[in-house]
Formats: C-alpha cells, structure tokens, sequence
C-alpha cells in the first residue's frame, strides 16, 4: 500500500531541497555516463563503459527516488526522465532477462563469474525496488516487467545444488530484500523462496579468497549464529534487512530474536550518538564494541540509511516504539548530514569533528549515497505512518497531509508542526470512523509528554519511547494535539568511548547539535569547555542556515596553546599544577549537526569537553 | 667505520633472544619460498614465484642482520647461510646487472614498469645495505660487487631527461639512503649524485594514477616545501633518513633545518608516546595532528625502525641530544614491543590498548617487520656510540665491551650497568689517551643525574637531554660513573588527543610500562583508575616475563558496568549523580610496554584514568 504525504508545507528544514536533487541527479547519471552505459549496450553510444562496475544502481537508486516522490501527485518533468531511462534499461536487457551494463558485450563471458567482488546481484536488487517503487505509485508495469524477467533468471541459476542450480551469493547483500519486496507486489512466493535460499546459504564461507575476510561479507558464519554485526557496515545492515523482510513474511520466533538482540548489541555498543554506524575507515566496517573515534568516524551516509530501514522493518516486524525512535534519530542525525542544505551536495563520510578540511560533494565516482539520500526522503511518507488492522501508527512528526488505506477506506489525516523545533503536534482528523491512532512518543521525551483530542486531556500512560492508542469514533474535523517539550538535553558516553571522557553532547527534541568554529570567532572551538551550571537557551533563528533552532549556553575558554606549549605529552607534577590561567566565560551557540559544515570550512564538535561539577 | 661492541653480558632483555632471532628467520626464508626465489631465476627451483613482490628484500634485510651480528666476531652457522645465500643472489642477478626476482622470467618484459607500485628499486636499495654491512664487516666483497652492478645499472637507466635517462622515482622510499652508504662504503661519489636525483625528483607528481594519493608517496610537493610528514609512515621516515643522509654529505642548511623542522612538527603532534608513528590503519598513515587512537594504533614496527633510523641520521647532523633521546625512547618503546620476548614471535602493528584480541606471529606474508628487527638489534652498537674528531658519545646505556675507532687508534670501552632498570652505568676507558667522552644525560632523566671520574664528582651542568663532554688524558683502567635516578613518572597527554583527557601513562628511565588483565585477575583494567596520592614502588621481578621491572601502585576500582548498565549514551542529570559505589582500593602492577602480550591472551592498556584530584 502507498502512503501519500504531502510535505510540501512542512516547516522542517528536512525536505524542502527535493526539488533541486532529483533533476540534479538525473543530470549528473547523464553527465558521468551512467545512462550511456545502458545506451552503450545496444550500440546507441560507442565509448567506452563510464566508472565503475555498479554504476547501474544509482540509476535504478533515481528511479526509485523519482518515483516516489510522485507518491502525491505526478511530476512531469520526473516521470519524463523516468520514461527514458526505463526505455534504456528495457533495451539494455538480454533476452535471458539478465541485465547489467558492466557485463555487456566485451565483458559478457564474466557474467556470474565473480559474485564476491562485483555487485550483479547488488545492481538486480536496486533495479527490482525502484520497479516496485514505479509500480506502486504509477501503476506502470514496464520496469516490474524488466526486474521479473530478471529475478526469474536469478531463480533459474541460483539455488540448491539438488535441483541442479547454483549454490552462491552476492558480495554485497540488497537482493534479497529486493525479492521480498518484489515477491510483495507481484504477489509470486517463487520470489520470497529465493531471499530466504540467499539468506541461509550466507554465512558459510562461499565468497572466501577475496583480499577481505568472511566477515566483511558476513559470509563468516550465518545469521543465527552470529553474536554480534561485524564487517562492512552497508553490507550487514543491508543483509538485516533482508533477514527481517524474511521474518515479516515467515513467522520465525528465534530469528525474529535473533535480530532483535543483534539491533540491541549493535546499538548499544556500535552506534555514534548521532545514530550513525560503521566506525572505521578500513573495510568500510563496524568497529569492535565502543571503538567510536569522532574525527575519523566514518559513518558512511548509506550505513545510516541502512539502519533506518532495518529500524523500519523492525518496527514492522514487533510494533515497538524503540525502532521508530532509532528511525526518527538517525534520519534527523545519522542520514541529514550526509544531506547539503543546498540539496546538491552530499558527504560519504561523517565524523562527529573535524578540523575545517571535511566538504560535502556534488557526487562521488562511488556514488552510492547521493541516490540513496534522495530515495529515502522521498519515501519518508512509508515512514511516517504505518498500519495495522485498526490502526494508524503514527511515527514521524512532518507537518503535512497524509492519505492512508485502512481497513478498505482511506483515512486522510494531517499533520500541523514546527517539528523538530517545536513538539506541539496538531494531527487532524479528515475522515470519519472507528479506528485506533497510535500515537508515538518519542524515547527522546523523557517527561511531560501530553496528548489531547478537541482539547480535553487524555488519561493514558505518556511513556517516554511508546505508543499509545487513542481508540475512537473519529469524527471529521477532530484534533488531536500532542505536546512533547524539549528541553536542551546533555549526555555523556559510556566510560569505555574513552576519547568522550569528561565530554557532553547536545541534543533538543530529535536533533543533535554541534558546534563550529565560525560561531566562536574570537576563540574557535578547541579550548571551550562546556559551563553545565549556566543556563542553556534555545531560539529560532531565521537567518542561520536556512532558518534552525539554535542552542545558546556559556563555555569556559582556556588558552590551551600557552598552557601547554609545544608538548605533546608532559610531566603530571606530583603537586597539584599552578591554577589554570584565568578562564574567560563567553557564549557558546550550538546548530543541528546535520546542518554543520553549510558556510564553508571551519573545525565541528559533537562532543565537548565540559567544566568538571565542583 | 664499525663499532664493535660485545653485548652478550647485557642484563637488559632487549638482546637475550638474537641466537634464536636469525637461524629462525633463515629457516622461514627458506620454507617461505624466498630462497627459492632467486633458484628459479637460474633454473634450480622450477614452482611459481613464492609470494609478494618485494619478497627479495626480506632476504637481503636478513644479511644485513647478519653480518651486523657478526661485527664482534665470525658466527660460523650465520656467515653459512650469509654465503650461501650469497651465491643464491650472484647467480641470479642478470648480465645489466638487473636483479629483482619477482621481474625475471615471465615478468622479465614488466621491469621499470611500475616503479609507483612494485618496489623495485626498494628490493635493491635494501640489497646495497646488506652489502655494505657484510663488506664492512667481513672485508668480503662479494655481494658488494652484486650491490654496485644493480647501482650501477640504475645509474645508466634513471636520472635527468637531457642526459637521455628516465626522469623515475620509486614509489617506496628506500634507495636513496642505500645509495649514500653506498657512496660511502666505496668512495664512489657517483651513487651519492643518484641519489641526490632521486630525491630533488620526488615531490612533483611522477607517481601519479594510483589507487593511493601522492602523498601517500611523499610525492605530492618537494621536502623542501613540506611543512608536516605526511602520507604511508614508513615511506615518509625512509624519505627523511635518505635526505638527511644527503645533507650529511653536502653541506645544505636550509635542508638541515627542514629536516629538524619536520621532526620537531612530527614528535609533537604526531607520535605516540611509544615513539610509535603512524596512527592510521588506512594507508598505512601519519595521521593528522593529535589523531593518536590507542586501540586503533597502526604503529608500524618498521616505522618505529624508519624513526630510530632518522634520529640518529639526526644525530649525526646536528650533535643534539634530543635525537638520541627518542632514539632510546624508540628502540625500547616503540621497536621492541615488535619482538617477543621469545625471539621468534613479532607484531607488525602495535596497538597502546587491546581486548586481548591482538598477538604476535612468528611471521608474516608482508614480513617487512621481522627481518627489520632483526637488523636493527644487530645494528644496536652503531646506535650505542658515535664518534666526531677527537670525542666518543656514548649514546646507549648497555652492558658490553666495545671498540672504537678514533683519530687512527682503536680505543676500549667497557659499560657496567643494570641499564634500563637501574641508572647507574660505569663506564671503563682501556686504552689511555686524550679524548672526550660525551656523556648523554637522557631527556628523561630531568633532575639528579651525576657524573663522577674515578669517584669524584665532575662539576658541569647536568641539563637533562644533553651531552656532558668529558675531556681529559684518559688512562687504562679509568672508570666514569653516571648516575641517572629513575623515579617512577607519570605524564598526561596534551587535551587535544581527546582520548587520553583524564588519563596518564607511566615511565621509569627509558621504559615505558602498561598494565596487563592477567596481572589484575579480580578486576581486569576498565574499571581500574590510578591513584595519584598513593605511592609506587618498583622492584625487579626475576621470575616475571624472563625478569622485569615491575611498578607497583594502588588503583580505584569501580564496578563501571553497574553503574552503567547496558546503555551507551545517558542523560547528564542535572544534579550532581549519586555518589559513586563504594570504590575499591586495589594494587596494581605495570609492565613494561614492550613485554605485554607475551603471557597469553590479556587485555592491555598505557593510558589509565587516573582518580581525579580533590
């Protein structure tokens, strides 16, 4: 089922640069030669292949976003781009069904050749989502068309030995929630069979004697076995996804378990602050647990998307408020930032500080995040509500018009909100009837959650990361408030993140906050120590990046350089130091980390030294 | 010139293993394949070729090793292997003089290639310094003529354009300071001028195209522009003892004092405080300033050695004592903890912290590392004294009977002393004479070092790192003794390297220490916090790690995983938290760092939190 939201009034930085980043991309597929790479197959462009070898799937990631975004209403200036890449990769596909223009004519006998290194599964996968996407909001059937005949080749080669086919998987997992999905909108269970024989022949070893280990591949040991998510981080929250796709579909107890207690370990112990995931620059992977480094937190952008959509899924899978919390926190801090607020620039790689060198790019020669940025905001509509039998959940707060299918009607339903920088929620009623909202209240709300409907108080439980069902006959017009405040709110890490001892990060509401040099002009940001016992203020202010929900607070600022001079490392005197040279107080302004890094380069921190209490 | 020097009667440990070091390493270069190697070149060993492409210069840093471990007298098993491998070396060596293994046969048309990526020039750089050490220290010229033939034949190939020769560099650095010893080693000045090619040609792009930036090759911009080492931190070392290897011979002050400029930048923003360099597992890298992660160190062994190797080129210039100082500090702190106890077991990467996770390997498919430790402590009686006109430094603190060419006669000296774990060192002079002896007083040693001539006191200045000259007609029999007090000494971090706020490392004399699980078996070390008020002790175990000293403290201990719970982030509450549980008061006992990991599997750590004052 689709869920049309119309954001277009939302007061939210979040979405308003959609309309700059798609035609910004298509234009970037045709400038970098990823849509001449689909021409070049059926001789209609003689160069040769453009970048690398899965350059397909950030044309089926645009299509995907593309179409989507169509979810409200048809966009023509989209739907003609779509059109004509449809049309190429129609062409482009082998009257076996398989398709992927790396694998085209001089390199056509590699097919199938090396599935540990080389994404033809990773490609098929994004081709059959974006064919999902296509379908579902257009009614098009020409590029579910494609992505059949594409999964049915892979259900011809691939599988168990006993029936004579290929017992392999793909080095990059994404196909098999692509199955699923698919399996789901055609309604054939030969799809859903073939996730579940790609996810259980994981784990055993097949993609062994690449310059990587089992592990980056999760190809170590299978899921059920697993303790904890290790290797590349796209690579295995991609394969929980899938898994929980899986789970969705089959009723699997243990499983279900077993990817609940790996969510709980990984972000217990693996997770920035920021929600994002995958702390190392080696192999793109997970760290060991607490191995969190800020400035060299890689983090890539699509490893928070990743995270959002198994959160998603787990949502689905269990109705537990704890995912949509994870959900809502990595879109506002773990995704954004991978986000420009000019909607043409995107980083691969997001540390939690850096000293003013780090830039976001137009694209990338891997150019993975930029589409997959694009496809999730534009899918945010399927994250901000969902539903069950009598049921409307509603996750995300989007000031915005939502129309949804229940129970055989569709209930309209809108959102009025400053959210994320208010916590009062108008949600208004537009259709009549007997149904259950199922109102969420965030984890990041600890206290004075409060919910009214018409003005008169609810007498419910507000626990902080919960839902909590208003059951009744919705009238047309009702109004249902919800006021979830947001107090500045400091946190500190575990003692074994040793590099944030003694260091607190910001957050309001849903968003986290940062601080950059260029609000600190005289002194730059490496002394200021954070004062806990001065007050801290929040206000909007119109005329910083876009218009944000600024922190204000006071910091102590210590001439760090003269203490310390030029050592690196220096003698703890056995008496206490002479007293510090005086500290100056002087104001300290914090912005959402997801806007740091807008106004040029200037040195960011998420964690900040603060005073030590007396 | 060659120092003799005999340390077999060293108390020290950094020694005691070398009998095993080399005939176990000559056994792997033969069971690794690297011998046959050079048989298949002549048809004796007809399998493929055995491993990576530089595995030529494991060999040749064997014979280095060596021959250097021969300097105080013929090792009849050693110069066996030396010779045979030897003649190994001659036969495969082509008619141009040409040597590589890995480029012969059906590779011969691949040679000069890819000078970015291949190391040839590497391999031969280090075949020249096993050639001069077995010539100088054997008389023997034999693999010299090999070494000139190859440096010979790069003579002909590389070198300016308008001579008609290839304008290359090789993309590891290596060959310029072979080419210099070399020059010395033969009074041949031609190979001095090649080098000096080699260096003025690197800096301007030759490497370009690789999957590695130029400044992973140092070759992003000319030394002379660089203002901070940067890049794979083997190579950039490497690049620094060649060039000042050049400054050595050609008086060049501007270059001297980039040099001492860019060591000054690198060991007080860019070094552990092992003397360890090269934070990054990516690329092998120097990171950026301050960017020092403890589990996560990469610290290179060999770029330990890469350092040790530049200070005392250092020394060499400019007779300042603080390159002898982190020389000490290195070969203790940083190289040694590459060697295990055993003598047959080494880590190529030396993390400050571990789970227990990280143990040494009796070799390595990239084996760089071993066959350089073995070099190095075969080199050590080259570190241990240098020689200007009329003086002997004595650098290194180690018993054994050395001598030493000065101004024509060979003068006798003898060390007595317990050194690093005790400071009292009394050095004999047997042969008579006027000379200076320029005694260094480590950087360590800030306050008590004392000198006396034959029990009475010298009155000069005893300024911690420098070098106190002794001038006076020695006699036969006259014995110096310093005396160097080795309190136990905690340092901290500068704020900067965010991981350590809070924390501090501990050292006595030239040793620093670390705290192992196994020596804690009731707490293990998370919880553990050093008590700054409580005294330490240090006392010599004879039956810990082969004999040590250990330090002895006292530590908080607290329960941290209940206090915390399972949570990796938590809300700073307003008010002060509750009092913390009852902390523990337990002993706790340090290491020296170069001895962990040699009791088993045990978590490990440098850096302690340590009680806050009051």
């Amino acid at each position: 089922m689709t869920f049309v939201v119309d954001f277009s009034r939302s007061a939210s930085a979040v979405l308003r640069p959609v309309p700059v980043t798609l035609p910004s991309q298509y234009a970037l597929l045709e400038s970098t030669g990823r849509l001449n790479n689909f021409r070049r197959v059926t001789g209609h462009f003689d160069g040769p292949y453009a970048g690398i070898f899965f350059n397909d799937s950030d044309v089926y990631k645009w299509i995907e976003a593309a179409s989507w975004a169509q979810a409200a209403g048809p966009i023509a200036a989209l739907q003609k781009n779509i059109d004509a890449a449809i049309t190429l990769i129609e062409a482009a596909q082998g009257e076996d069904g398989y398709i992927n223009t790396y694998f085209s004519l001089e390199r056509k006998h590699e097919r199938w050749s090396n599935l540990r290194d080389l994404h033809e599964m990773y490609c098929g996968g994004h081709l059959i989502q974006a064919a999902v996407a296509h379908h579902r909001v257009t009614g098009n059937t020409r590029l579910l068309i494609v992505a059949r005949r594409f999964a049915d080749l892979l259900c011809e080669v691939f599988g168990p030995a006993e029936q004579g086919r290929r017992v392999m998987v793909d080095g990059h997992e994404e196909i098999e929630m692509a199955l699923i999905e698919l399996a789901r909108e055609t309604g054939e269970p030969r799809y859903l069979k073939q996730a579940e024989f790609f996810i259980n022949a994981r784990g055993h070893g097949l993609l062994h004697g690449g310059r990587m280990g089992l592990d980056y591949f999760q190809d170590d040991q299978p899921i059920r076995a697993m303790t904890c998510l290790c290797g590349h981080a796209v690579r295995a929250l991609y394969m929980a996804c899938g898994v929980t796709d899986l789970v969705l579909e089959h009723d699997d107890p243990a499983l279900l378990e077993k990817l609940e207690s790996l969510w709980t370990q990984l972000t217990r112990r693996r997770m920035y602050i920021s929600g994002g995931m995958g702390s190392r620059y080696e192999g793109e992977a997970l760290g060991k647990d607490f191995e969190l480094p800020n400035a060299r937190a890689y983090t890539e952008t699509c490893a928070a998307i990743g995270s959002m959509m198994w959160s998603h899924r787990m949502l689905a899978a269990t109705g537990s408020a704890r995912y949509a919390d994870l959900l809502e926190w990595t879109l506002y801090n773990g995704m954004l930032p991978g986000w420009g607020l000019d909607g043409l620039h995107y980083f691969y790689v997001n540390p939690l500080e850096d000293d003013g060198t780090h830039h976001r790019q137009p694209w990338y020669d891997v150019a993975c995040c930029p589409p997959n940025v694009a496809r999730t905001l534009a899918e945010l509509p399927g994250y901000a509500y969902s539903t069950s039998a009598d049921a409307i959940w509603v996750n995300l707060f989007i000031e915005g018009t939502a129309r949804i299918p229940l129970g055989g009607r569709t209930v309209q339903i809108a959102q009025r909100t400053q959210y994320p920088w208010d916590g009062k929620v108008a949600i208004e009623v537009g259709t009549g009837g007997r149904f259950t909202l199922q109102v969420r209240v965030p984890g990041w709300c600890e206290t004075g959650a409060g919910i009214a409907v018409n003005g008169e108080a609810v007498q419910l439980p507000m626990a902080a990361g919960s839902y909590v069902p208003i059951t009744r006959d919705w009238r047309a017009g009702d109004v249902l408030q919800l006021t979830l405040p947001m107090p500045v709110q400091p946190w500190q890490s575990h003692p074994l993140v040793h590099e944030n001892a003694g260091r607190i990060a910001l957050t309001r509401g849903p968003v986290l906050y940062c601080v950059e040099a260029l609000d600190h002009p005289g002194t730059g940001i490496d002394g200021l120590s954070v004062d806990m016992q001065a007050p801290f203020d929040s206000a909007f202010d119109p005329d910083k990046l876009g218009g944000v929900m600024t922190l204000r607070g006071t910091a102590r600022c210590e001439p760090r350089d003269e203490q310390w001079g030029s050592a690196l490392y220096r003698r703890l005197e056995p008496a206490p130091p002479a007293p510090p040279p005086a500290a100056r107080a002087v104001s300290l302004t914090a912005i959402p980390y997801f806007a740091w890094q807008n106004r040029g380069a200037s040195p960011m921190a998420v964690w900040l030294p603060r005073v030590p209490r007396d």
